[in-house]
């Protein structure tokens, strides 16, 4: 195995270092965020720190990196308090990619990809149409997070669309019915198949 | 599509709810996270909610649910201040499954399951012995998520052991050179295929 202690990690150049920690971490969710600014330009933008906050209510974390350099989405976020996220899947990975380039506020990335803008039940972000998994989610509260100037960003979800194909019996939403993806590290694409479901585990003795 | 408006969502039996909400939001990072407690019992739990953090430092987020009933990992954590973070492989899933069942404090993990623990480079937390990653993590810090009693803790990384045929030249661990797992909500376990990696994305305008 290769090993690197601390002090390997801090003498890496930055890009093998950003390269071997993103992905060192394992396979993440791998989401579209999209927002509108309050003059009415539509953004949109990957992410791969969504996580499970909690069920009831309906809460998700997103990791937001240091607002030092303009930030479309957050501004729009906390201009607007909604903003929704949606499933990637296979045929979007290239489009969804290109919107971590950095366009100028004014330019909307549904302008510069395939993926197409979807408004509904009045929510004021716009989703991804056709993503099989789409959630409309208010902004309740930020951490900022010392240790780096990163922030966790808080939202409950309000609106949650789901492809009947996905949504089994229990609730559980099997990913791999559709060609849903996961990212590895900042710039790779994953398609998973599920392995196996487990029942809930009890102690053996 | 399924449509649930958040009165939905509130309306759902409790393992409906959970079910759904925990696999909605796509697929996460596998770990099984190894303490030791001060009078010296290995613990090892699974858990879904690792994030990237950041780089330079190496920093890791994990969100631990409330602490209303014991949990071990987050009480060894604190009283030693070291964890590790092991990569699941796909011959690991069930034990690691497993892991999720309540033991009491006083009964390892290691010894209910065929999983192995290793010792390396006297960091003070049990690694998994055969994980393709295996991280030594230090505690760094806990902010409480006031939403909902859950809290995130900070670790930072401190030893990096990643196996040779998954490190890249520069730095890029693909992770489907050994069969590591994502999870899908709480109790599926899946297998992803690389599809693509991307060059860094540029404006086209």
């Amino acid at each position: 195995m290769h090993y690197f202690q601390r002090e390997d990690l801090e003498g890496l150049s930055k890009i093998y270092r950003l390269n071997l920690l993103n992905s060192a971490t394992g396979y993440k969710s791998a989401h579209l965020v999209g927002t509108r600014s309050k003059t009415g330009v539509e953004n949109l933008a990957i992410f791969n720190s969504v996580v499970h906050l909690g069920s009831d209510p309906a809460l998700i974390g997103i990791v937001l990196r240091p607002t030092t350099v303009p930030r479309h989405t957050y501004s729009n976020m906390k201009e607007t308090g909604v903003f929704s996220l949606n499933a990637i899947t296979k045929d979007q990975i290239s489009d969804a990619h290109h919107t971590s380039a950095k366009y100028p506020k004014e330019v909307s990335e549904f302008d510069q990809t395939k993926l197409e803008s979807e408004q509904k039940n009045n929510w004021e972000a716009p989703f991804v149409k056709g993503a099989p998994i789409q959630m409309g989610c208010r902004f309740e509260n930020e951490y900022p997070i010392k240790e780096n100037g990163t922030i966790l960003l808080i939202g409950s979800i309000q609106q949650l669309y789901i492809s009947d194909s996905l949504l089994l019996e229990d609730g559980w939403v099997q990913l791999d019915k559709e060609p849903i993806v996961t990212i590895n590290g900042l710039d790779g694409y994953a398609l998973p198949t599920l392995l196996e479901r487990f029942p809930y585990a009890r102690p053996k003795i």
